[in-house]
């Protein structure tokens, strides 16, 4: 990557090569921690962890960068090398955009808030929490502000723009109201359809060395590749490590096989887009994932698309009886019923793919102007029960525990991220569409197998382009258009109304 | 620990943090690497793994680090800060004390003659390994020089002094010198008096995850803290991690459940010393285990003096016949004969309890007058033979595989380092003379379970201590005197000829 002709842009990339390492210490540890470490070691890992992320936080705002930036920009360097001097000058903005005091502050206003959050749900306790809350907003507001006035953006586009380069609230507003216009008939629709189905519930227990087996089974199916990462078990699933040794985990109930099973197929989608980036890069901000809403078109891909397919469910139902030994409800035709039943529910995690974006358009209803100060933060319950009833027909009134304290991001102040989540699934339904076209008998081959068309084309117009375009350029060339929600509603209608 | 009276001792103090912090990064990606790792992520792992190096050596050679130890040695301290002083110098003269193209140039030399060795051991090619070996030794020689000029010790003694502070060449010539007037004797009545005894060995195979919770359980009998540490599975098995967290590896082979138990045992007296370090020192260099020799000292203390004991034996019977039925093997007799066989061979990691002291005391008389040149690398065979067949009555002559080839030690330059073996099971018999004395029904109380006396003497004397003593003023006040082999002599008498 160093190119002798350009000394200041050399300088940048030997300093992110070694932030590369640093991150791949805490990304190994971090991993441990979670997955392995015995409670008693938390004290000394907290604090070598809090060491490295100084150290980490002090060369990312070393002070020779500002200059070697500037330098670099008048260099002459090839198109692939400006894509990373783009990139280098994002994560240098990043670290420094906003005053040290302010991180400081927000980093105690929200772990304070969300270390009371865990009891305040429990105990439906939003008073509680509003008090804390209060201050979390406050600083995420003038976070936002500084932000907005650094990069030009608005202030709720220049906190999403951290975890979704390029996409505006006003893209949003757009795929997102068209969305709200046909879901909630949709969903009704298709609890409609699915009322008169029967459907059998797999009777455990099923024993956790066997799913372990089966889950790496299935991995290996997806292409997951066990010389470059591992699968371990943690109280919260997660997929850790670094591109070249990726670290996926689960967890294990032996009364239910499929939460493990289908949670672990979500994380091979992270792991396969980790695995797979661009080699030539990595060490290079340009060779990183792209953003958060591109990872779960990833794990969505994985899971939505590929795993809850009725011919993807046809390979599973063998390895079922496989390892779980026969019983009634493994016939493959009741596993896709089972799997692809529509439920409306308060529980944003628990959602099935119909129902998910809805919880998603009210988060985001809220978070914006709740950001841009239109409306306040004792607001908040009122405009969950009115837009719950709304799009998914439930009460929520009251119901705070299940409502507007049933998530950690409001909590510690990620105000940006929901939109993520359901733009990932609309990402998904729009590769598979491409992919589709290109490959008319997709499902044929998918029954038969093979699975392999699917990743080659992600390889070749995701993965491979690591951060070398914005989302919404590289969702361009992909896909040959912009983000079009009529993929998504096309996926639904098919699945569920077809 | 910092004491605001003494501002450039607490200089000293903080740094000293940082380090302990690094370090502790660096130990569990280390073991991570060794109990966990992927092979394709090795690549990614040195170059972090360099990177932390980089960083720690750095630190460790701030050149503020000589001002400042200066200033502190004429601040006012108490006697546990001015101890840690002492170790704090020691460490900066260790990390300093060597020219950096003199350490790059070792690392380098090493690095090829170990490489080289792994498969000149194999083709029993001497020749080849010395073309590698004489660059090594030369900038071994130098490193031992600088090293004397710098300490004013013996070049030898210079280098023993990394791994057995305190302890010197003249100190062990004499110890070595008592043990080989009579240990071939030894050694030969043991094999006269054990000719007649017949000895079952168990048969296998012996499952896996029966001998995974069988050396657990033993490792609670002696105390391991699972809290605070793990045991899990590697190819070389180790003691690594933090004190704090402390991470044992096994290796387990179906046919032969006792070289994963006892090897497990060995590396629990290792855990224990780390998990029972002063608490309030942690993070300080006098919170760090003394040396080589003593924590030798304690896994032999476990294996040895503990396990290999009669009613420890008599403990373990009964767990191997839970976990793997009964079989007649499994009578408490006939484990400690099987477990105390006296068999002189080639292979020092092979080596029972009597043999282990001449593999040692070999190696120790080759390697001393060849730091100090008094003789030359291709002297080495030919003395090999000479002292294999003196104290072990084997003839290697030719042999170099099972001979001088056998250790990975001198491959790249770790001289100073094979006394440490002999000195830890002479402490650890000298520890269990005091003990004994202290408590004379401690065979009663062993065998009926109760293994605590043991562990409190070595917490008061041994473990608490950290590096508040050189090793000879340790062993002098855990046991009133110095080293003394009679003791290590006492304990094979009573074991091998009563």
């Amino acid at each position: 990557m160093p190119e002798t002709a350009a000394p200041y842009y050399s300088e940048l990339t030997r300093l992110h090569t070694r932030l590369y390492r640093y991150q791949h210490l805490s990304s190994i540890v971090g991993w441990d921690r979670n997955a392995m470490m015995p409670p008693a070691g938390n004290e000394a890992r907290a604090a070598a962890e809090a060491e490295l992320s100084a150290l980490i936080h002090r060369t990312r705002t070393d002070p020779r960068l500002e200059t070697w930036l500037k330098a670099a920009e008048q260099e002459t360097l090839d198109e692939v090398a400006r894509a990373n001097l783009r990139e280098i000058r994002r994560d240098w903005r990043a670290a420094n955009a906003l005053p040290e005091a302010l991180v400081e502050a927000k980093t105690l206003a929200g772990a304070r808030c969300e270390h009371a959050w865990r009891s305040q749900r429990q105990s439906n306790d939003w008073k509680g929490f509003l008090e804390n809350f209060r201050e979390v907003l406050r600083l995420s507001r003038e976070e936002a502000k500084l932000l907005a006035d650094e990069t030009g953006l608005a202030p709720y586009d220049a906190l999403m723009d951290r975890f979704e380069p390029g996409v505006r609230a006003a893209d949003i507003d757009h795929i997102f109201g068209d969305v709200r216009s046909w879901l909630p008939d949709l969903i009704t629709q298709a609890r409609v359809k699915q009322a008169g189905e029967a459907v059998l519930v797999p009777q455990g227990p099923f024993p956790v060395a066997a799913q372990r087996t089966l889950n790496r089974e299935v991995m290996g199916l997806l292409g997951f590749d066990f010389d470059a990462g591992r699968l371990d078990e943690s109280a919260h699933p997660f997929s850790g490590g670094v591109p070249e040794d990726v670290r996926l985990t689960t967890r294990y109930s032996e009364d239910d096989f499929a939460r493990s099973l289908l949670g672990t197929i979500h994380e091979t989608g992270h792991a396969r887009y980790e695995q797979n980036l661009p080699r030539e890069w990595l060490g290079q901000p340009l060779g990183s994932a792209r953003s958060y809403g591109l990872h779960e078109s990833q794990s969505l891909s994985c899971e939505m698309q590929l795993a809850r397919s009725r011919p993807f469910v046809g390979l599973l139902a063998p390895l079922l009886k496989k390892h779980f030994g026969d019983q009634p409800a493994f016939d493959p035709d009741n596993l896709y019923r089972l799997w692809t039943r529509v439920k409306p529910g308060f529980i944003r995690v628990d959602a099935d793919e119909v129902t998910y974006p809805a919880h998603v358009i009210l988060r985001y209803e809220i978070e914006r102007p709740l950001v841009e100060g239109e409306i306040g933060p004792e607001d908040i319950p009122a405009l969950w029960a009115e837009k719950m009833q709304a799009l998914l027909g439930l009460d929520t009134r009251g119901n705070f525990k299940d409502g507007c304290l049933q998530d950690v991001h409001w909590s510690d102040g990620s105000f940006g991220y929901f939109p993520c989540y359901t733009l990932g699934a609309m990402y998904a339904a729009q590769w598979f569409s491409v992919i589709r076209r290109k490959i008319p008998d997709l499902d044929t081959r998918v029954a038969a197998g093979d699975v392999k068309p699917v990743f080659d084309w992600q390889r070749e117009f995701i993965w491979s382009q690591g951060c070398r375009w914005s989302t919404p350029e590289l969702v361009q060339r992909a896909s040959g258009e912009a983000l079009n929600p009529a993929h998504f509603r096309g996926h639904l209608e098919r699945r569920y109304l077809g």
